[in-house]
């Protein structure tokens, strides 16, 4: 059996050596004579997996100790309802940059709750830049400040972040871990699990202590961190599968560097793809700007754009899936997240040039 | 390897030919050269997957077509949020069953969004039965009559529903699946998977069109059914793995002979572990009313109590996991859902005549 290399954008790649162990665990998991899961949450072999997960995010992160790191249900997508629930009831407003679909689809949802100031709308470059972070001019009134770090379909990617007094609160869902970040900067930072942590089922949120005392006891108990932090992720049953492969994608991360290694792995990964745009004369093109240009995300096209499908088929008989764009962009697209290797990127640079001297 | 014995409460027993067929297909999903896991959730392997998870659930509990089957995060505890957001803002009221810890949970979680009548409460017997139907007086303004169909902690279950024109929302997250039930009586169904059907990480809601009619447009994206109704639960990045193996426990079940065979089991089950208790001349003694004793959470006592810890650690040595009662109301308690196989609730008979004998 061949393995696909996996380009999709999410669900994506896991190493193969974290499907090998928990195929190897999965009957027994370390000799309980139980699989982990069809063992309660409340037990030790659990205990230890979910605070081992939780040390892991710390360590590789470098996050503070005013810092809690919760493992919650629901995706991103729930925490565009959980942070305005929170944060923007009552009098309160926050600030919004508007970068492409997924900050788009968080501002809706914040718009139901309370009262946002757009102070970023990338709409008349239809979302392929970014602004420059000196430009922005953060209310100091606002309860936040919204980014999206990386857009996975628009393919653009924030280098710098905005310096501001208000808390910043980042979707980070398609670059978490994949390169350091200054966790001082934000309030609260959250992800899906399924692009660079693991399998889908487990959204992490990372949340500063002062961003806790604010939620209010209205709130219902699953919509309130505080019910969570309270009760480190236990207050009630957790996704407890996707917990486990998150951590053994985790331990995998540290025994090869950590995120200083990491990230040198995605940026050289990314140059590969650039470059070969950048040196095909115009055949292939990226219509990101280039200051903002995703490490996860290649968003490309063919500059004869009906050869598009052809390739994107072709790549398909060669072993490569998931560089289709998204339908409401299309085009092409690599998702090259953590765990794609560089040899698999070299496969599609290679393919890439065939192809182009081919057609 | 032996494995054990399983009796957690969840997340609980999942058959042995479940997990050999995950460990099969975890590196090559059926030839597609990729995990599951790693596999977008727009492809067709987990389209396929999704649907069959869904007609299964359908074909086994014999829903009709006016009902949604959904597949939400976040547990049967993010319900008790969502269920008041949608059903209860404004001037809406509903109806309350308080029949234990699930109970009053979702209760709580009500009572912060809307105006809620308790029209039964079971304090005054510690929630150790219920009420006869027939005297249940439900407010026939009442947006719905909340109740859990079975106490995973205290160990009652009711045996007959209540007729009403109200709708009926039922957590059924510890006998899903287990019985049959009168879908057309409810308005709203919910499961988390991890008692019945699954490993933990997935919720099953089953919701009929008039209640998803009347889900508001204020809610943000995740919180109304809507969202999740009108994209077949697509809306976002579902919990893949948790969907996928559900799909193979429902196979399974299908494959047994369905909920007619799996309630007859169930209950073959329950009876030997209540007939023991009763022949053993007051040495074990159930603490529950016997016309709702559960046929999912057997909860016992010995009646000397000094004797439960040891009874608890010889059984873990005979390969027993998970009897300790709930630390909410101590005791023991054997969860004997679906997967548990008679043979293994033959053991613990077994067990229990010769610890008795002994001690």
């Amino acid at each position: 059996m061949k393995r696909k290399i996996n380009f999709y954008a999410g669900p994506s790649v896991i190493p193969v050596e974290v499907f090998e162990t928990i195929q190897e665990e999965l009957l027994d998991y370390q000799g309980s004579g139980l699989s982990l899961m069809e063992t309660s949450h409340r037990s030790k072999d659990f205990d230890e997996v979910h605070n081992a997960t939780i040390s892991l995010i710390k360590e590789l992160m470098g996050i503070p100790d005013n810092y809690k790191i919760l493992f919650l249900g629901g995706g991103a997508t729930m925490q565009f309802s959980m942070i305005p629930m929170n944060f923007l009831q009552g009098e309160k407003s926050c600030d919004f940059t508007l970068t492409g679909t997924w900050a788009k689809k968080a501002y809706v949802d914040a718009v139901k709750i309370g009262k946002v100031n757009v102070i970023y709308d990338g709409a008349d470059t239809k979302y392929t830049t970014l602004p420059d972070v000196a430009s922005l001019s953060v209310n100091s009134e606002a309860s936040y400040l919204h980014i999206t770090s990386n857009e996975t379909i628009g393919g653009i990617q924030w280098k710098n972040w905005p310096t501001t007094s208000v808390p910043i609160i980042c979707d980070m869902s398609s670059d978490i871990l994949s390169r350091s970040v200054p966790i001082e900067n934000f309030g609260l930072i959250y992800a899906g699990a399924q692009k660079n942590l693991g399998p889908s089922g487990v959204t992490v949120v990372i949340i500063r202590d002062d961003m806790l005392e604010q939620c209010p006891d209205s709130l219902p108990a699953y919509m309130n961190y505080q019910t969570h932090a309270a009760k480190n992720s236990l207050y009630n049953t957790p996704p407890v599968f996707p917990i486990y492969a998150m951590r053994l994608v985790l331990e995998r991360m540290k025994k090869l560097g950590g995120l200083p290694a990491m990230a040198e792995l995605n940026q050289q990964k990314a140059n590969l793809i650039y470059e070969a745009i950048e040196k095909s004369g115009g055949y292939y093109r990226s219509p990101v700007d280039q200051n903002f240009r995703s490490d996860m995300n290649v968003v490309f096209r063919i500059s004869d754009s009906d050869l598009e499908p052809k390739f994107i088929k072709e790549a398909t008989l060669h072993g490569m899936v998931g560089l289709k764009g998204h339908r409401s962009v299309g085009g092409c697209r690599a998702s090259i997240y953590n765990s794609m290797t560089y040899e698999g990127v070299k496969e599609l640079v290679g393919f890439m040039n065939d192809f182009s001297q081919k057609n």
